[in-house]
């Protein structure tokens, strides 16, 4: 019977200790029983989770793969969410790296419904090309001001211009005013200059409220969403993308940070399983301090070829200069999105001149032949 | 205008540097731009973050207080949770301690429909006694066999029987049978022994799955309902408490051990702001390694007054074996439902024994006079 392999880290424990803990995880994330307790054969054989290696580390932690019978997450993503990481996130000491799913398991889901191709098309962009992509912001301001700071943004060339993830749906912007006034923004700039913009406004709240505002955005004409996936609910995301839209979506990382599972993974490979077609993360060049493995690893996992899953575009941010968008593209390939914030907005007077210097940056640059490999 | 006082403790650094980011984190977490292109007065002042507080531990950390305004939340659940550690989560130094919620934005939430007397109310319990809870497992068990065990325990006299949190909508086990088989068990188990137990099936999916699950349990009679709200997304489960449920609801810790909060805010304080009448944790007597400290805070935060909001039953477990369910008594008073899996099913032949020793073990319990406090 097919099982999905899992990788955690274990910090600070002895080999010894780690061989226990192994056993333990396999037992916990899966019949959460003493072994004994298991005296059904079927249980015991096809259910129980197998400790599949543990292999010390050179820094000190522990490799631990466990195989998971794909029969317990009944296809469900919040039951694999569950089965993956559930008790033993309790354990502070090990950290969620990596899974390998099985075909079978795999080909209960679309995964992108664009991808890397789909987004392209959707823009009308006929060429092969880095992106651009900048937000408009900060909450606060009206839906008016904040629109005309998007027909800016459009007006120098911008290929996507995203919600700050922070606009909900606040009484000083509103969403469906917001919306109408993005959306307004790009397409008279469309007029006006002959580029063509998306505007993705923020898909935030209940279910309920997400399937509302989807509809807002889709009778707008909004050509993308931004949506953060671990501030919804992953769960409630992949329904979403699944069941109520119809544009490419990009995932925003907030609150993703917190959950103890390499980014690699959780942003990389499970956000485009659950139907990212683009992913935002915080480059090497940010403010986050994340390495410049890390981030390769997610452009990487973002874009492998991995069954019929279609590749996810990475969208390197979270403090990126205009001074570095270029190198983004020297370091990522043509299939990236470099996503500039602050650095464009840091003199509201001069944001069009710092967008287009994005947009001129990023053409400019010589593309690195292939994506970038992990180390 | 009022804000949300959020404690943020910062590992690693020094005193200037918590003061840099305690700047770093006020601005993050609100208009999430540089302080200078923030030139629009009102958002300059109701809508960016402040730095209240700054305080170095003895341990070397440093405790940080920001007022972020309750305007930016909208009131809704998922943007509470992204303004409070949305992109802040990306810190991996930075953890989040604890939320003061201001008595005008609350008024907007609930809390437990049931919370600890309505939990009695519903289970038709008429002494204020400490109520005892066990689980049906493992996984992998057709839905008769799951459902001889809850009959076992419900003869046992136990109070609550729930489902294992790792029983989802499996084939060898679907849930409306399962449901069907469990509920029954219960009922035929009051009519030969007058006492009557209260099923808990674990609801877990994607929003939808959620509602037409919750319709299951409701139409065959479920007294209680199980919920892991980090794995279902905490959005999705408030939703799901306001408008789908009419139960008593119980908080499963499952995932939410991953995501960088202090358990006393996020378990105690804010699934029960959400809607849980009963909080799952892991005891310090279990196996998760959880101080005495942290779990006496969940507790508290569980049933401390506060505004209008219903106390919710706290439910140690995670490990806790038969012979210290007295202690968890002994130690957090009448308003308690000790949580036992793993040891009463050691040996399946013995469950009825173990689960009858556990019911005396708890009813022969002096308890506390008073909830214990947090020192």
């Amino acid at each position: 019977m097919s099982r999905l392999h899992v990788l955690y880290r274990v910090h600070g424990t002895s080999v010894d200790d780690g061989h226990a803990l192994a056993t333990r995880i396999a037992l916990e994330q899966s019949t959460e029983t003493p072994p004994n307790a298991v005296l059904d054969r079927f249980v015991a054989e096809q259910v129980v989770g197998r400790v599949e290696d543990v292999q010390p580390r050179d820094d000190g932690s522990i490799d631990v793969r466990v195989g998971l019978a794909a029969i317990t997450t009944g296809g469900d993503v919040a039951q694999t969410l569950n089965m993956l990481f559930g008790n033993t996130s309790l354990l502070p000491q090990v950290e969620l790296v990596d899974v390998e799913f099985p075909e079978t398991w795999l080909s209960g889901f679309t995964g992108p419904h664009f991808g890397v191709e789909g987004i392209r098309e959707a823009l009308g962009m006929d060429e092969r090309r880095a992106l651009t992509c900048a937000v408009i912001k900060p909450q606060g301001l009206s839906a008016d001001r904040l629109g005309a700071l998007c027909h800016t943004l459009a007006c120098a060339g911008i290929d996507v211009i995203k919600d700050d993830h922070g606009l909900a749906d606040q009484s000083y912007a509103p969403f469906a005013a917001r919306v109408a006034a993005c959306q307004r923004a790009v397409e008279r700039a469309r007029m006006e200059t002959g580029h063509r913009a998306a505007y993705a406004p923020n898909l935030i709240g209940s279910p309920q409220t997400l399937v509302e505002h989807a509809a807002i955005a889709r009778d707008a004409g909004a050509a993308m969403v931004l949506i953060a996936p671990a501030v919804v609910g992953m769960p409630s995301f992949a329904e979403l993308v699944d069941e109520h839209l119809d544009v490419p979506v990009l995932a925003h990382p907030a609150y993703a940070g917190a959950v103890r599972a390499a980014p690699p993974f959780l942003l990389g490979k499970f956000f485009r399983l659950l139907g990212a077609d683009a992913i935002i993360f915080p480059t090497s060049l940010g403010r986050f301090g994340w390495s410049a493995q890390t981030c390769a690893g997610v452009a990487v996992n973002a874009a492998a070829p991995w069954a019929h899953i279609k590749p996810a575009l990475p969208a390197p941010g979270g403090g990126l200069s205009v001074e570095n968008a270029q190198a983004m593209v020297e370091f990522y390939g043509s299939d990236v999105m470099p996503l500039i914030g602050g650095s464009i907005l840091a003199d509201p007077a001069l944001a069009f001149e710092r967008a287009q210097a994005m947009v001129q940056a990023v053409r400019a640059a010589r593309p690195a032949p292939v994506a970038p490999a992990v180390v």
